[in-house]
């Protein structure tokens, strides 16, 4: 992502000086692309750019960040911004935000969601940081970015909001990637379509409200054949997802804020139960002689159905991601402007979709909407679609096939939009086993029974 | 339950001082049982006990945990043993363990479950740390413990292995409760049962294979009258359930270890979306006049395939529990013995139950066993109860009520004996957008295709 990157930087007019800790790296880039100035010390390297210096870091998240960062200390003149365009947490962000800051230097925690593509062509920005040094950087940032009404770039906060909108935009990723593998596990196994038909489907959806990036591509590798083999090479994909770490990290941030995002939640858990492939390899050797192979009966409708489930769906793991970072705004200082998330979030992003229109409006309306479940047209939306929606899980769960995702979204919705839940009953029994005491709802304070 | 996990000490024959930071606490403890020797300063209760020491802490998990040992160091003397009986983080108790044992002092790490009733009449009792420090303890823990073929009581492995199983224990309690909780939801709001007739059909599952202390409580805590409003207590109860975290660190870490858990989580996000009690207030304003109430239709043996929704939905909790404390086992090389995890758990923990036979069973069969879905006995029973969990979760579906719990260990079932997943879309997807490669089904590596 890098290269792409840099590539981008200079086709918008910067001149861009090029340095990688690995200096072979370097020169097959500038061997390639020898219109770059590349330096192989960091000294050289920092003493070519100019005052107040903008340098871009496209580091692996973690220790090499922190170890580049003091590479650089002493190096650097107060006043300069380093960029880290990286997926880093952003806990990790906000310790280098003030370490940075002490020496004087403007640390920008960035993220930057795109991909390989993106990152040449516009990717979507999201900063976080410091606003001097925002204001530094904000028109080189805004140009290279992707564009729709305007720059793809928005400031978001103070310290680690840049980063943290970022991780949030990967675990809703998750959740959306999930959805549509269910979807295609629904078509195929499901209701018997082949792979050309599968993709036919899902080609009519993009054209719909379903319209996206990862709706887009879903399209495309499922026509990718293989040139050796002449399969479809999804065929010939091994079915365990790996992770980089960023959608764990949203479920277990949701977990400590205690906002419920169960559709973010079933798509790690469902990564993490693909990757245990040999166990479910004998698993399904011990159980299909014990079970009926189901008779699935499948709907005339029923691509029409999944459409529904699918996109109310994807709507309830936008719902919870940006619930949680209206919580983050407010639990880490950050005032991060919703509307303006969902502005930027419709270009470059992995995530882009017609659906991010909509929701940008919900939070121009009221930027303060604690939940996209509560916006009118969102609500009725989904009211319509709660047949199809509720019909498919029935399908799934009649034909045996797992639907975590588009499950826990339904549970979402059959929980947050319902006045009562048996959450008494946990109290009483809390308060019964652990002496936890439990509120009433027929009077205030806090109360506790003798027991037995 | 530090009061009563002393007088339980006394019971047994035990010479217990007491001393509490609180001076007042200690003063009122004493009057009411006049039998203890009491301390007021930390200096004194030290010096009261026989070397080896052993000394008891329950105290609140955390700081007052840290600071508490602070206050010990120099009053102890090498080869004493201190054990913390609390919830502490097993990651504390590492730390704990070593800090400790520098200063020559055995730290157990002591998970403690059975809440103050277990804490008089006999507790579970989880042992984790140095075995030396253990086997100083192992004959008073093993007489306060609940007995059930010998006592509840077991060394778990080093360090933090017993807090770790007792984080595990607590994260399966919350997904066990939350299945109960949803049960009674159909059976009410679902099959129109009043409570009484809830109650009853607890009861008669309570005495099946269901038979535990939380069904047991669960009927026990229908039946209570609010002596002021001579209402059901439960219906008073503010459905707006609290925790204290436990439940949250098992799915945090499940997520780290890259196991699946996917009941548990769905429990702790079921907690946080009850607590979000005046959103879903407004929620169900704007949603009940967009939506037609569901014609709930309930076939006539629903209880009884209910029960088998809630049995097999339970034993998924205990699956997902084990298969995380074998991957940490080995992770943190515990070497927890899971067999004898089942077997204390008969007694006296809060999730003490008829089930844990078989499971003990299971795991003395194969230690080694990936997952209880791999026994052929759980697997036939999981396989005979199948019609009636994917029936019931059918009919939650069509009355809109919410089953987070039994609805993700469906999934869970559905997923882990299914030797193929949709997880090769995803795989594709991932290398398409970022170039992250891919496994194949037909040739060993990792393989990245050129795009698009």
């Amino acid at each position: 992502m890098g290269q792409n990157l840099v590539r981008n930087l200079q086709n918008h007019g910067y001149s861009v000086v090029v340095y990688n800790r690995t200096g072979e790296k370097t020169r097959k880039f500038v061997e390639k692309h020898p219109e770059f100035l590349a330096e192989y010390s960091l000294e050289k390297f920092v003493s070519q750019l100019n005052q107040p210096r903008r340098i871009f870091l496209m580091v692996t998240a973690g220790t090499p960040v922190d170890a580049t960062l003091i590479s650089l200390t002493g190096l650097l003149s107060s006043g300069d911004v380093v960029i880290d365009g990286g997926n880093s947490f952003f806990k990790d962000t906000e310790r280098r935000c003030t370490d940075m800051g002490r020496q004087g230097i403007y640390f920008l925690g960035v993220g930057v969601s795109g991909g390989e593509e993106g990152a040449l062509k516009g990717p979507c920005v999201m900063v976080g940081g410091p606003r001097e040094g925002y204001e530094l950087v904000r028109e080189m940032l805004g140009r290279v970015a992707a564009q729709v009404d305007g720059p793809c770039r928005e400031y978001l906060g103070p310290r680690g909001a840049g980063h943290y909108v970022k991780m949030v935009h990967n675990g809703i990723e998750y959740a959306i990637i999930q959805i549509i593998a269910e979807a295609y596990d629904l078509l195929t196994r499901g209701a018997g379509l082949n792979l050309k038909q599968a993709r036919n489907v899902f080609k009519e959806w993009n054209e719909g409200e379903l319209g996206s990036f990862l709706m887009e591509i879903a399209v495309e590798v499922l026509g990718k054949i293989d040139p050796t083999t002449k399969h479809p090479l999804v065929s010939l994909i091994l079915d365990q997802a790996q992770q980089k770490g960023t959608g764990k990290w949203t479920s277990q941030n949701a977990m400590d804020l205690g906002i419920p995002t169960p559709t973010i939640d079933a798509a790690v858990s469902a990564r993490n139960l693909s990757g245990l492939k040999e166990e479910r390899m004998k698993a399904a050797e011990i159980f299909k002689p014990l079970r009926k192979p189901h008779q699935i009966s499948v709907p005339g409708n029923f691509t029409e159905r999944l459409e529904g489930a699918v996109r109310a769906s994807i709507s309830m793991s936008y719902a919870q991601g940006f619930h949680l970072m209206r919580k983050a705004s407010n639990e880490y200082e950050y005032m991060i402007p919703l509307a303006d998330v969902a502005r930027i979030w419709r270009g470059g992003c992995i995530i882009r979709a017609r659906m991010l229109d909509p929701i940008r409006h919900a939070f121009e309306i009221n930027g303060q909407l604690p939940n996209l479940m509560m916006d009118q047209t969102f609500a009725l939306v989904l009211a319509g679609l709660e047949n199809r929606w509720r019909e498919s899980v029935k399908t799934a769960k009649n034909a045996g096939l797992p639907i975590p995702a588009i499950g826990a979204s339904l549970d979402y919705y059959d929980g947050y939009r319902n006045e009562r839940l048996p959450a008494n009953l946990i109290q009483i029994l809390r308060d019964r086993f652990g002496a936890h005491g439990y509120e009433r709802l027929d009077k205030p304070g806090q109360f506790h029974s003798n027991w037995p």
